[in-house]
């Protein structure tokens, strides 16, 4: 059922991470196809798998929903994936029912190249909002892509869905499992529009474990509420955001399942990828200068705590408070009292790093103004808020506000 | 009752608006007491009214609520005010309970150089938060103001209380009643950290106007909710916003009230003055080389109406396209559907000012780039959206988001 041409050792580029193949029986490729205006810039990316694999999918909560997300959320349901087809430079989103159909048509060329059903075909896009597809381009693209399937053409993939991101994110585990070792590999693209609820960002995570059914999409929902949704750029969040978890199980363990002796391991494997994409997501954020840890302690419950902790991190005063290493923790107060969360600001003790500066929700006597500017220097910090009343944390992973975001994000799109 | 030296007419200095006094019964100082670091820059302000007047307050939602904001709250409770003290500079809150004595301390000096009860004297700050005030300046400065009130004085009172304020914010209207003529004066500070609820902002309106025990919250809330609460530049809302409507009666009119034939004019008048206040805090938005109005119709609510404009209104990227001259409608819907707001995108249209740029959550065909570059060119333009679901309409006012947004806020406290 494989074309000849897919099989597998045949291409010797370098591989993901430190010389290393992507889990087994998958391959990949990416290419330029012309939907970016930057010539030789790649836009177009396939993962295949060798044998249909499990997949699990998250999607974005916006309302407005880019057509590729809504196609891909109906395959998910499915159940099974051979292919993944992504493209960057446009985001097929707003582009009505001629959308929905280009979106299709990706999958259905796609899986007639590879010769699989096209209900077994995932299509994710990220790019400019509004704009029809050039379905030339990816109509063109879709042989080459296919030609070049490798098990080396990982980092293509990883760079043909970069947009404003500065360097492709990849992460990758390994897990000793029944006398062989399973492998976990996650890309990602974020930069701009990073959010909870996934915001513009889009991740593949790979995996050769064999999984039950159920346990994939337990796995994805319980990584991604301590990782991606941790995680802020500027609050907006995007149309066309999807992480999809595929396993494939070319490594040939007998299935996974919760409460499995063996599960705890890939899950810490995998969440350590989920949460190493997500890190770099925000190191990459949009002209950002620093990286901020908001943690939120002593809160009455983590809902309370993240409410708290993302007014917080999403404030604009604030952040350009960190751009201008400002120690402006007033600002810090008058966005957690606008959370709409109740507390008691007189209880209210705030560090930077170890540093105590707000005790008793005041200025904290005998804080060295020296060793404040000297945490306000670093490149990454955490601004540690603790609200003295009741026992749950949250922490939440920012950006600073700094003149590279506008600058970017004013010319982005012309 | 009143000290002679604050009688009025003994001072000739510039006038408010053009060579106009203020209300009659009011009289005013501004003076340069040193809070502010600037040699030479007001900082302290006294509106004093020659007999008790009504008045009534709307204050900050924040949780997190400075200690003038407190105290101020408690005293128009009682309905009744001779002197308004305001300081720029410094907001004493976050400073405890030295700040509540501080804010008394305020009050009681001032209303004993006026000879008036304490309970009689609202007080106000405005400024950084978080450093205790010094008052040293400030009960220095008490008698120095109380020596220079007078009927001219509204110009030194605007300036008083601006902090990053481009120019002092005044509006005034004149209603003819009873064969006589109210006067309305209103001054306001803005700049940074606007948003509805109030956010900093001080505002004080006064009127000779004789009214009702009653009528004047009523008045306050009602033009509140059309004016300062539909305006909104960094999303951001701050622990010390305050707007004050003191009514004196000096006019010597028949008391007004809701229902009154004469309501009408006077509501008229003071809701003009509200939102020239509003609008100008707009227009003076920290670093904004925009204004854009963002109206959103076709509703099924106007609470879903307001939900949505404001959400659109706060968007980083949808603001920072704005400064780039961005027709990036995307970044519009991306927004709207990340409001909680159900609507059918598909429904969507949206016009920058009368030119139709996407029409059924598309881009609408035949819309000449040329001329949405011409409306996005422009200083002031207007964003409707309308979402085809219902006959609900509100609309919003904000700015872009500019390099000078950052640079202001990253130094204002260093």
């Amino acid at each position: 059922m494989i074309p000849a041409h897919v099989a597998a050792g045949k291409n010797t580029k370098s591989a993901v991470g430190s010389n290393k193949l992507g889990p087994k029986g998958f391959q990949a490729a990416g290419i330029a196809s012309g939907i970016k205006a930057v010539e030789g810039a790649k836009d177009l990316a396939l993962i295949y798998s060798e044998v249909p694999a499990r997949v699990a999918g998250l999607f974005t909560r916006n309302r407005v929903k880019a057509a590729p997300v809504l196609y891909t959320r109906r395959r998910v349901r499915g159940g099974i994936c051979r292919a993944l087809l992504v493209n960057s430079g446009n985001a097929n989103a707003c582009t009505g029912k001629k959308g929905l159909m280009d979106a299709e048509a990706m999958a259905r060329l796609t899986a007639s190249a590879l010769r699989i059903p096209h209900q077994h075909v995932t299509v994710s896009s990220t790019g400019v909002i509004g704009h029809p597809l050039p379905m030339k381009n990816i109509e063109r693209g879709i042989p080459s892509l296919v030609a070049k399937l490798s098990p080396y053409g990982f980092p293509d993939v990883a760079e043909a869905i970069m947009t404003t991101d500065t360097h492709p994110t990849v992460a990758t585990e390994k897990v000793a499992i029944d006398g062989g070792e399973i492998t976990i590999l996650g890309m990602a693209k974020g930069a701009g529009m990073i959010h909870p609820q996934l915001a513009t960002m889009l991740a593949f995570i790979l995996t050769d474990a064999e999984m039950e059914e159920g346990a994939l999409s337990l796995l994805l929902r319980e990584g991604v509420r301590s990782t991606f949704n941790r995680i802020t750029v500027d609050g907006d969040t995007s149309t066309n955001d999807t992480i999809l978890l595929v396993a494939n199980g070319a490594e040939g363990n007998s299935p996974l399942y919760p409460g499995d002796g063996r599960f705890g391991p890939l899950r810490d494997a995998l969440f350590g990828v989920m949460d190493r994409l997500a890190q770099a997501i925000v190191r990459d954020g949009e002209g950002r200068t620093k990286v901020v840890e908001i943690v939120v302690r002593g809160a009455r419950s983590s809902k309370e705590a993240e409410k708290l902790a993302f007014r917080v991190a999403h404030s604009p005063l604030v952040k350009v408070a960190f751009f201008g290493q400002d120690a402006n923790w007033g600002r810090i107060m008058a966005a957690m009292g606008d959370a709409g969360v109740p507390f008691d600001p007189q209880k209210v003790a705030i560090y930077f790093d170890d540093t105590l500066v707000v005790k008793e929700g005041m200025q904290a006597e005998g804080t060295g103004e020296n060793k404040v500017r000297e945490v306000l220097k670093k490149e990454e910090f955490k601004v540690i808020i603790d609200l003295h009343e009741g026992t749950s944390q949250v922490s939440v992973l920012t950006t600073d506000l700094s003149y590279d975001y506008i600058r970017i994000n004013a010319s982005y799109r012309t």
